[in-house]
């Protein structure tokens, strides 16, 4: 017992400040709005500053990160290698009228790395990925349809979204065909009633949805969709935009033995410098020649300098095989910690990107979310950022004495609860 | 006479490297592919390093640049006081899982600074902005179409695009409607024929397309389109992605004489920093509230740092004012000087955005697209980087020297034509 609660007025009142001057103050899934901080009034709003494992709030309290900015930080905060090959290309220069041979250097680092790639295009967000990736696959096939699993995420585009979300037009999404989570014979059933109309399945390497246990694929499951795709001349598209390189550094599809034809890289491509990535084969390199998609910083050539450097230092420090035993310790012990107060937590996905749910205790394992809400809180206040309904992800700068204060303060939380 | 010829033996061998793996081995605006480099052995391909109005290419050679990185150069390249700014933050943290209470600050400052900015969201792309702008007044509306001018260009996501371009469908542009530029008559039928249907009217502050004159608003237009936009509840979103803080500090619709209720900002925004911002009205900001739109890097703290510190400098040194005087000289330099070898130079457009065109000399203002690339083509292999079919840009660190020099280039490459 004895962690220190924090409080957070300063957060409160640069919020207050916000509400004026920014739609929801926080937009977007940093934003309370999105339910990321349920129960609010137990996170941090602003941060001040950050370093590896950490981040400081706007009122000086201290979290170990278990979010890592949803993604991007993988290496810690402020990695001092990728900074310091960031900072040398910003001394050359960034955004210039011609790119920076730069780009080049960094296309060849990812297709030797990434083994489903032949080539590599640059852009800003996931989102921009997906999208050329979904226009790439329509200009292939001259199809129309997509595929989706039911849960998937695939950014913010209208053709990603619900036609009952505001401004989201039956058009934007006439074309997509929703099937469930590993359900091979269903997907079967899909494409036989949408013969020769398919362009493209997209689908992360396994399913991280929100509020819902992860889920990963079902034995066989990538061989059966890639076969259906190679037998129907559908592209394969994968979304490894949170999964990339924290289970394989050659991809997720790699990891789970079938290889896509589109690889949708972003957020541990650069260590939170602002790059994403499509890569692919071959056969379509050509068709993604003629399609016209830019925009204003994608050249920019300080995030490829750090890209470069991320990636030597993921390779060099074996990154995946790290998260997974810093990932699998400490769901070991937050299992085992539940256990010893009563409580059954369950643990689902990668444990490099852990999804964290209480079970009711005399439920047999049936969901409680305000139970889990309210230990989540607990150790939110006492400095631990976890979240309540998304994936979390590992860094390589976690330390064995942060993952021993996690342990201690979810003692200290099921004990209060 | 003699200034020497550039070759471009390096760049020419980094770009056979960059076809094996990226599409087109530069994409995108950046890239020949696009046409921007027509003739293409004129341009060089790769820049090694970029500082103020200068940039050197992957052979050393230095360039005056008229392009700006199509935009973000604003203040010149590695701006010491932006640089600065954007330093100081990353030392604290850049990408953290909570945001920076700088992101506050920026907002603050955006809706002081822009006339039509009650509120500020900021994204990555100038296409972001668009987009969300598109969504938020169909949101608002409850209607499906939009108005575009023809000519236009606001990014490359599928609405944006033409039914014809690969992999775009006929659902992604079945709600756009199209008219020409400054003729309020058709615009005013259109809005007739869709009555009750439009959603908002999109358009760049005034037309600045490629390969054709950039036209300036007719007197009395865009009080005509506002009224109508105001006559039927359609939101009026102005792209001011280009023109934005280069003809006003408040705006371009201000600079116009009236208000959008939407303006998205980019390019110039934050002097190469990867940011992109939509600024409101009051009206939409609860409707945008319940949007969902967010990215990887959206809250991150650098480019908003680099933000402020460079709509700050922007004010102290009066930069509209300052390009107007600098393009305006320039402008005049350059039509003197064709006149003087017998040649009739166009230029259109706002002076701190000239387009150039050189006219048949015959042809009594007939244009001569040859002739023209072939002057440019000189001009290029000079050391002055101009372009043949699309607005240049200017920044703050151009020198009295640096037009002076464009002149002299100009009158050496009109005597070799």
């Amino acid at each position: 017992m004895g962690f220190p609660i924090n409080s957070y007025t300063r957060s409160g009142e640069i919020y207050s400040r916000a509400l004026k001057v920014i739609p929801s103050g926080i937009y977007g899934h940093q934003g309370p709005a999105e339910g990321c901080f349920v129960p609010v009034s137990a996170f941090p709003f602003f941060s001040e500053r950050a370093k590896g494992s950490y981040f400081w709030d706007a009122d000086g309290n201290r979290f170990i990160d278990y979010m890592c900015a949803y993604g991007p930080n993988v290496l810690g905060y402020n990695d001092e290698e990728v900074d310091e090959a960031a900072a040398k290309q910003r001394a050359k220069g960034d955004c210039i009228t011609a790119p920076s041979s730069i780009v080049v250097d960094f296309a060849e680092l990812l297709t030797d790395t990434v083994a489903s790639a032949d080539w590599a295009f640059f852009a800003k967000n996931g989102g921009d990925a997906t999208t050329l990736a979904v226009i790439t696959a329509r200009a292939h096939t001259h199809r129309k349809k997509i595929v989706f699993f039911k849960g998937y995420y695939h950014g913010v585009a209208p053709w990603t979204q619900k036609v009952d979300y505001p401004g989201i037009l039956e058009e934007d999404v006439a074309n997509n065909l929703y099937v469930p989570w590993n359900d091979d014979e269903k997907l079967a059933q899909v494409f036989e009633e949408n013969k020769g109309e398919i362009a493209a399945v997209i689908s992360q390497p396994y399913l991280h949805g929100n509020f819902a246990d992860n889920q990963l694929p079902a034995e066989g499951f990538w061989q059966k969709v890639r076969k259906l795709c190679d037998d129907t001349g559908a592209v394969l598209i994968i979304d490894d935009v949170r999964t990339g390189f924290r289970l394989d550094l050659a991809g997720s599809d790699h990891f789970f033995g079938f290889e896509a034809d589109l690889i949708c890289f972003c957020k541990a491509l650069a260590n939170g410098y602002n790059v994403s990535a499509l890569c692919g084969k071959d056969f379509l390199k050509n068709t993604l020649s003629g399609i016209t998609f830019t925009g204003s910083y994608w050249l920019s050539a300080v995030p490829f300098a750090a890209g470069i450097a991320c990636i030597n230092k993921m390779k060099r420090v074996n990154l995946p095989k790290l998260l997974l035993e810093k990932g699998t310790a400490l769901k070991d012990g937050l299992i085992a910690t539940a256990k010893k107060h009563g409580y059954d937590l369950r643990v689902s996905g990668a444990p490099a990107l852990f999804y964290l749910r209480l079970a009711d205790p005399e439920g047999g394992g049936t969901p409680s979310l305000m139970l889990h809400q309210r230990w989540i809180a607990e150790m939110v206040k006492r400095g631990i950022y976890v979240t309540n309904h998304h994936n979390h992800f590992l860094n390589y700068s976690l330390s064995d004495d942060d993952i021993k204060t996690t342990i201690e303060v979810a003692d200290e939380a099921f004990s209060v609860l």
